[in-house]
């Protein structure tokens, strides 16, 4: 382990590009995490004794400032969501205001209160002032909504029309992932006057790896890859080289399917239109990549029961109110499963090996259901589940799940047999386990399947309502069996 | 809901390009999944009398190939994905050998075997033929380790020693990643030259968004994007406009590091060199999103504990060969946890309400343990952990837990007073849930910062080793605290 990082493994980075920026980003965060004196200084939150002179602070500032000027603004992003509260607003006052705007845009939304807290309207628009439209809107979007509005009556008329646009799309839309950074031609010019135009032009978006076709209404006519302008004869003309019928998209569509048709077909960018074909905007594997890690980290804390939001700096306050809900609903099904533990209060008394015996039909129960449920989600969100196919996973789930009640609760119940030298609880045991496996098997794919039915989404949740089933199930299911075969 | 999918949400997709698709997966799918007569009989497996007629079998083929035709591969090895085991060689029967190569690439490697397991050593090595090296060695990489040697015997000897090069360097590195399509110049030619050049080779490969400048014995001097090719003069030299200290990657770096510096420079394609700054190849942000697709899928499997390879259509054995790791690992630690409520079986004896009050309290401390776990597991993936800000991190989760421990542990209090009228059982039901969530917010902190330290994946596992301790922890704090105290 290096001295001031964890690092999932330990080969440190042998590019030198990735290595010189290793070495700027440890320096900087140990200046800030080890510096509480300079931190505060900055923050202006110093005892008089423990504040840096002038000179002290002055030379400091410098060290970091030189240290940021090679750094890229998701680098600095990066490192402001690796600092505690205190750290990154000290960090974000040493960052020039003209490229904070690209930062926040980098940077995870979560982390955005504890930046522009306290910014000034002006600040704040000064930051955003250089962005692109889509990243305004999406800064837009994301902000409180009263700043929001006074940031918009800043802005001049079109810009706001463009960007009060981007906003009437649903939020995880096309809409408003999509940027106005294109360049268009006409398809009954030649290749050699394109070539002209863009010289003229001079400067091409980033991420143009083609230029659209268009007619004198906007409508999309085709696409001019920038291979074809290089490869093909200059005095071609568009219409004859372009490519027609072009993969393109609809404002309203999800950005997820949007990332699925960028797999599927390789694109670099696409064109975005309307119901008319008239070309609105433009789409780049940029926002795909962006979207597909979002996408990645939704999934991951949402299955879990955590709020996206959460920064992992927030503080104890904050991460209390983003937790609580779960929390309340695992205490709450934990009370039901309890209190069916609770009707059977007088078997226990009568054989208290249960209490000992009846965590594991539960947690056996827990581990197949989440094993099922998460597979039939994953299925679901792939589109890889048909209605002719539903049958067959819901019995391969419970054939499944039979043999694993057979073979491990076989064992449990000689396990029992051995423990207590009573024959028929170990057959309970057996028995309770085979069940609840089934019910754990037969819920995970019927969970999700129903939440789709019902127009939700499959995967919140899950993971704690297929716990809650599988154990209140399971607790029933051993101790009603002991009621009637063993008392 | 339609009548034949589920789909996540109830609007359709209204792009017309997507709903044709859609419509022809759609009836694709059907067919296979509502006609069993037809799938057995190209299978060979069908009953004399239920065998279709040459000229039926013939008729339906028919239409399914015109069908497959306006499909691309990756369509193609989806719908392979959505069909179980017999529709799904069924499909593949139907599919040109020649584009066969390309589906493997794009399908799942889970379903390999399923697709692969009676086609000829012949038909396998005709259907990889028109692949690219890195795909190829994608696909010998993945076979079974014989075939995967047989195959390379056949392929003549300079693509059988690239696709040991590209072999030989880990699993999900840049250097199995990356692929040899790649335009390159001198940089001592006009722009003019360069345009002569393009214009001559005619084809340039996909996702080119510049060419690489290498001087004589093959070192990268600097990129020259397409896009300076057609914005600058054409008499300019390509060394007075190429872009020099271009970002670059090392063959053994690994992919997720590579999606990391794409997303963070938005990049479409980059150099990889050796440590010599010998140019290698190429990597593109197609592999890049393909990378990341990868990546998300495995880590929600992996915390679930799920393998990474399970095919949503994998018949009953394979099932349980996949699962039994994890069940067998669970019921060990659910064992132990039930051996901890055993030494205390005396106490609950006494006071029968312990067993029923017992699992909230290991409940609510495997929730907590696991809302820990997943955020701090995600923060080290996204190197946001630094020594420096441990103990806040430990601090806050600490305080986290305590909080909701007295909020909520103190309503548990309450409620078991209320239900069993004893308030001493009920002050240790609030103590109990306090201890608990500390220690689970503990080892939710602890747990995967020693993994590292150890070198393993914090993921793996994790919420089943949370769930564990907060299990074992919870029943022993409980009832050790009510032997203290109530017996």
């Amino acid at each position: 382990m290096s001295e001031h990082s964890f690092t999932i493994d330990s080969s440190s980075p042998i590019n030198p590009h990735s290595q010189r920026l290793a070495h700027i980003r440890q320096q900087i965060l140990s200046l800030f995490l080890n510096d509480s004196e300079f931190v505060e200084t900055i923050l202006g939150t110093a005892d008089e004794h423990a504040r840096l002179s002038d000179t002290e602070l002055h030379t400091k500032t410098k060290t970091v400032k030189e240290l940021l000027t090679d750094l890229h603004a998701a680098d600095l992003a990066d490192m402001l969501e690796a600092l505690p509260y205190d750290e990154r607003l000290a960090l974000w006052h040493l960052i020039d205001n003209h490229q904070r705007g690209e930062v926040l845009v980098e940077a995870s939304v979560s982390v955005w209160d504890s930046l522009i807290k306290d910014m000034s309207d002006k600040e704040l628009l000064r930051a955003v002032a250089s962005l692109h439209v889509d990243e305004q809107a999406y800064i837009a979007e994301h902000l409180p909504r009263d700043t929001m509005r006074r940031l918009l009556t800043y802005l001049e008329p079109s810009l706001r029309n463009r960007i009060r646009t981007v906003l009437q799309y649903p939020g995880d839309s096309i809409g408003q992932m999509m940027d106005f950074e294109f360049v268009t031609v006409r398809s009954n010019v030649s290749l050699k006057t394109v070539q002209r135009f863009l010289r003229y032009r001079s400067n091409i978006p980033e991420a143009t790896d083609k230029i659209f076709v268009i007619d004198s209404s906007n409508i999309l006519q085709g696409e001019l890859p920038l291979t074809t302008i290089l490869t093909q004869s200059p005095d071609k003309l568009v219409s004859e080289v372009m490519k027609t019928e072009p993969v393109t998209f609809l404002p309203d569509e999800k950005g997820e399917d949007a990332a699925g048709a960028f797999e599927r077909y390789d694109l670099i960018s696409a064109a975005v239109v309307d119901n008319n074909g008239r070309l609105l905007g433009r789409l780049t594997v940029e926002d795909i990549v962006d979207n597909l890690n979002e996408e990645s980290e939704e999934n991951i804390r949402r299955m879990g029961g955590l709020s996206p939001e959460e920064d992992v700096f927030a503080p104890v306050g904050q991460a209390v109110r983003n937790r609580w809900a779960w929390l309340a609903i695992n205490l709450c099904t934990a009370f039901v499963a309890s209190r069916v533990i609770g009707v059977f209060e007088d078997t226990i008394s009568q054989l208290v090996a249960l209490a000992t015996l009846m965590p594991i039909v539960a947690g056996i129960g827990g581990n197949t259901g989440n094993q099922t449920i998460t597979m039939i989600v994953r299925a679901l969100a792939l589109h890889q589940i048909q209605k002719g196919s539903f049958s067959f996973l819901l019995l391969r789930e419970l054939g499944v799940a039979f043999i694993n009640g057979v073979v491990w609760g076989g064992i449990m119940g000689v396990v029992t047999y051995l423990l207590y030298g009573d024959m028929a609880m170990g057959a309970v045991m057996t028995l309770a386990m085979v069940l609840n496996l089934l019910m754990a098997a037969m819920m995970g794919v019927l969970i999700p399947l129903t939440m789709i039915k019902l127009g939700r989404d499959p995967a919140l949740g899950a993971s704690v309502m297929i716990t809650a089933i599988t154990d209140t199930g399971g607790f029933f299911i051993f101790l009603g069996l002991a009621t009637l075969f063993l008392v």
